[in-house]
């Protein structure tokens, strides 16, 4: 009798840690469930409107030498807390963004240890975002993560849009099967010729993860806040359908150094039943914190065009200025070298380019292999690959700030670093004074290749640092970045928002290299501009590289398909990567890429679905000027497009930019018809998309 | 028949490439060969007099992926040439240094790949220098090492004063031992608490090795010149006496990554039949690059004490500011924190410093702990662990350096990186601009513990960079430097004179922690300092720590000995290092450290035996003063003294420091007596050295 009662009470006190925390959404259609497991470790799990999204998943962490800090843990407090703001991001997609959560915050202690550890939840009407924090404490001052054990158990065999885990590139094909089938399909996957790859060893995959449930579930994995610790991969397991956190190493196998006092990035899951919801989804932004800049009006928006797409479509020009290779930087007399004839940056052909881009409104003109470095820039051999301070002989920094300047055009300032990070760090200041000395107030940054610190990945925590570095030290400059090859953004624009851009995944320079498929761009929105914007570098009108040489590449979409991406891919920079030439020969083409806005007060959804079709609606900052893209994957379609967001009783112009009757990406990829048409907030306008074609539209009012 | 005449030919081909190459130094006593062996590798030898120095061995390189650089070479040039010059140093042991060689340069090219490798010889009168040279050539730019092939075959089983072997420190105990014995030693001289250790994996030693052999040939091995390549450790085969090339790598395997158009650094074979000449020599100095630096005005040698042995001592004293361990720096706000009540840079402290400093005719006053970040400077874990431009709250940076200034005394910067490099150097300008504003001219870096980036180690090609662009870029400043934990220096101080001086190895701080054993002293000159000076902080006279508190390390010498190190430890940076209050209870001794002189006009090697004693005289740069330090190891002798070396017919003063009676390390080591004697050139002064005793000798003309 008495072993009885001792078991009803150990009973008890067990039941007394496992009562669960639930947290509803505003809208009461999301649910979150707390608790902790027979074995005293932290479990959630998610429903969104009774259906599982995320059944029960274990928390926490494995940390070294060899310790579980994810289970035995005792509840010390929990709190709940709910917020409703609205803020205005310095650019966007939309003027006002509305922050609508419930919050969670639970705090542990680990038996045995008295080790601390929070868990703060925030549950939106589109999803969840957790993360962990690591409270100043008496017995942790610093660990080392060997692996962050969040789980996201999922209900079935979703299909997936999935690129594999890999530390250091995000630019592989993006494929789509069900969970079961990445198996036998991750190989093929991995199987590019990218500039850097390391693969992880296990079966995993990159976030953000698109995820589509049979029961027609839209759930997007990824996080927020990126900062001071390394990017989140995805384990899967194929049979159970269980993912959990893969943070990438450094190379000597250690996962994150982390001194308490600090936090987790969030672990961000958006779902809901309307594919639309996820593209309009403000959770991963609104995770981050707020913007750390106190002038903001030095940052603009940016269209812009450069010396750039004529480096791929194999018609002859290079960055290098001569073809001699044994150069080191410091010691090189360039001056001393024979040019090759075909070095690109030359300043007579960068004024060919100011010239059109003034002519034609643009905001700046890029210019590629402007520096000293790029004959002999074969990553990881060697650590003093560039100077970003040093110009070719034949690249004139004065003379084109001048002529630049007559004309009210800017030059993008261009670094890449081959991945030699510590020496960009050793030479950014002197970098970024010397842009600002020669009026260049904007950059884009390049990881080609791997990365010297030789301990490094592009995805690790020592990268993510280097990257946020660039973006905090640019600013103190007023300079804005675009970074190329870097770990794929997670809302960290919010908070520097002079980070206007990234690559980070598979950009229109594959259409010169391996080719891009036709279903790319509608799932690119889904899928890695969850994290911020992206420059994808749209606006390709000759597709057909062989015009230039031997290149045999061909374009994976209509001509009009190209001009739609500029409302499809949001980003607040956006690039007309054509030759110039090219758009001379179409201007009425032209003319949408021309007009469209960059920056935007409000965005319209009217149709998703991923891996399928995307139409958005904008309209124009401070403007009565909407611009819509219509995109299709390989099959043809019929966009309906629903103007019922424009103003009621208002009369407005609509331009169209539709594909031809015979247009197909793979047989008539440039035949376009533009028509003008009269269009109010009752209009449906019908259209007809190409094979991998589009549609763009812009709307004036009357 | 025909087989038989096809044979000949071969082998008249074979002995064509075979001609032994012979090179003999400009006195005649060394003899080096060179020749291709029977395999077409290098091969070279060296004789003293006819006695075997290096037996024929092998040069060469293995290469990544998996290439053998080192056979199948044929000889393609030979060039003979001899050089017979003297320079200035800035300072040094003597104003004047004779470079006199011979040099064998061999052009050669691999059969079947058709690389190209040069080798160049240079042989003096006290031994040989050889280097690798990659010239530039169109089939091969980059390479990585795998290894250096390079041998030493030794022709005996020689007496041997080793450390072992270890990537990431050089401050173990000494070992003399025979080589055969090594393996049953290293384990021992292994285990000692160092603050980082990566010992090599198999049987190796470092770097300078000192060797006698059972026929009296003293033999040095070292390098010289060591630039953007990893340092040089010896495996030993303890039966053959066959030493070879063992190059630091970084933690992913690699031994350096190479870029054709540059060269190895020098390894330099020191050979005498008397011990005083490899004290004397200056090959390895001869073989670094003259002065890069035009202005040298500013370099001054120096003499200082400083807030720093009080940290040793166990008497309370820190360089943290308070006990709040939680510290991130550029977010904690140290005006908050409670100060400690023990923090040693406080300013009044070291105005008490500055006051000692300027009255006993000092030149600067070094202080440690002076700077944000030492609560909490774990190595590895965090990176950003100091500011090197945020004073603590009590160290007022322009009030000292008003109050210095005003005395004639400079501030000596402190620069403990905790080997967090990637780090300092992104601070590094920002540190030496903040040094100048404040009068700081002379910087102590420190590499305690495991580097950041995590692929290096402190010996590595990576790191070797970094102490050379920080002492370059010093330079810029017109900074000196002084670096500890850093790798053994070659000679570079020829090239950047600012760097004045190095740790490096087994330094007074032991004395605090598990002690420095009598015979120390005398091998350090053969060994560590055969690459440059060392700033090994002689000067204790308190020698019994638990005066202090709780620790109970005694000094391993008489006080006497610690006066006569400042002319035995050649160093043109000398610290006084006790506590000022030890001096002032010994004027009489002290006076002997405020006279000596840290810069020469000549140096005369009196009397040496590495590992048993050392007795030297110097004389003063630019005046009629010489000082002789005589030191011996745990046995007590009599040193002679002969003062040949002055001018004839001149009268000279001698103040003679030595040991008192009874003197003895162990029991009495702070017993000295002090003497005047009227001496010539004549004279010949006969002294007793207490078991790790010395004697000190101050000599003005009269």
């Amino acid at each position: 009798m008495k072993k009885l009662i001792l078991c009803v009470m150990i009973c008890l006190f067990g039941v007394g840690f496992s009562l669960a925390q639930t947290l509803t959404s505003p809208d009461g259609n999301l649910v979150m469930d707390f608790h902790l497991s027979a074995d005293k470790t932290p479990v959630y799990s998610l429903k969104y409107k009774g259906k599982d999204v995320i059944k029960e998943s274990k928390m926490g962490f494995q940390i070294r030498p060899s310790f579980d800090f994810s289970k035995n843990f005792r509840i010390v407090e929990t709190k709940e807390d709910a917020s409703d703001t609205t803020w205005n991001p310095v650019w966007g997609q939309n003027s006002v963004i509305r922050d609508n959560h419930k919050e969670l915050f639970v705090a542990l202690e680990q038996e045995g240890t008295g080790w601390l550890l929070n868990i703060r939840f925030r549950l939106f009407d589109d999803g969840l975002g957790f993360r962990y924090e690591f409270p100043v404490q008496k017995e942790l001052r610093h660990f080392t993560i060997n692996e962050e054990v969040t789980e996201f158990q999922l209900a079935g065999d979703h299909k997936a849009f999935w690129i594999p885990a890999d530390y250091d590139t995000n630019e592989f094909q993006i494929t789509t099967s069900k969970l079961s089938e990445v198996p036998q399909l991750i190989d093929k996957a991995r199987d590019e010729a990218l500039a850097c790859k390391s693969p992880s060893p296990n079966l995993a995959v990159q976030t953000p993860l698109m995820l589509k449930s049979d029961d027609g579930l839209y759930i997007n994995i990824h996080e927020a806040a990126l900062v001071n610790y390394p990017a989140m991969h995805l384990n899967l397991d194929a049979q159970t359908f269980l993912m959990s956190s893969h943070l990438t190493p450094d190379k000597n196998g250690t996962k994150g150094y982390i001194q308490t006092g600090s936090t987790s990035p969030w672990r961000t899951i958006i779902v809901s039943d309307d594919a639309r919801n996820i593209l309009a989804s403000n959770l991963i932004v609104n995770l981050n914190e707020p913007c750390k800049l106190e002038d903001t009006s030095w940052i603009k928006p940016t269209k812009y065009v450069g010396v750039w797409w004529e480096y791929f479509t194999g018609g002859g020009s290079t960055w290098a200025y001569t073809d001699t290779q044994d150069i080191v930087i410091g010691k090189t007399d360039y001056t001393k070298l024979k040019p090759n004839g075909h070095h690109g940056a030359n300043t007579a052909h960068v004024k060919e380019y100011i010239d059109f881009a003034a002519k034609n409104g643009f905001d700046a003109v890029l210019v590629e292999g402007w520096n000293e470095g790029w004959e002999d820039n074969y990553a990881y051999a060697k650590e003093f690959i560039y100077s970003f301070t040093k110009a070719y002989p034949d690249f004139d920094v004065k003379e084109l700030q001048r002529y630049a300047a007559s004309k009210g055009v800017k030059i993008i300032m261009h670094h890449e670093t081959t991945s030699s990070v510590a020496d960009y760090e050793r030479q950014m200041h002197d970098a970024f004074r010397f842009m600002k000395e020669n009026g260049y107030d904007a950059v884009k940054t390049g990881y080609v290749g791997p990365i010297i610190p030789r301990s490094e990945h592009h995805d690790g925590q020592w990268m993510v640092n280097h990257y946020n570095r660039v973006a905090e030290t640019a600013a103190q400059y007023h300079i804005m970045v675009n970074s190329h090859e870097a770990v794929r953004p997670t809302g960290m624009y919010r908070t520097y928002p002079n980070w206007i851009a990234q690559e980070s995944a598979r950009g229109t320079e594959f259409e010169s290299f391996n080719g891009i498929r036709p279903d790319h761009q509608t799932i690119l929105p889904f899928t890695r501009l969850m994290g911020g914007p992206m420059d994808y570098t749209p606006g390709i009108f000759e597709g057909d590289l062989s015009v230039y040489g031997s290149n045999k590449a061909k374009l994976g979409t209509t001509l009009v398909k190209q001009l739609a991406l500029y409302v499809t891919m949001y980003s607040p920079l956006q690039m007309a990567a054509d030759l110039y030439q090219n758009y001379e020969k179409y201007p009425d083409a032209f003319q949408f890429i021309k007009d469209v806005a960059v920056d935007w007060d409000n965005t319209y959804i009217l149709e998703a679905e991923p891996g399928d079709y995307i139409t958005i609606a904008r309209k124009a900052k401070g403007k009565n000027e909407w611009y819509i893209g219509g995109i299709t994957d390989e099959n043809s379609r019929e966009a309906v497009i629903d103007l019922s967001f424009l103003s009621t009783g208002k009369k407005y112009q609509a331009t169209i930019y539709a594909d031809g009757k015979t247009a197909d990406w793979r047989t008539n990829p440039k035949e376009y018809v533009i028509s003008t048409k009269k269009v109010t907030n009752k209009t449906k306008l019908k259209q007809r998309l190409a094979p991998s074609g589009g549609v763009a539209v812009s709307i004036k009012e009357l």
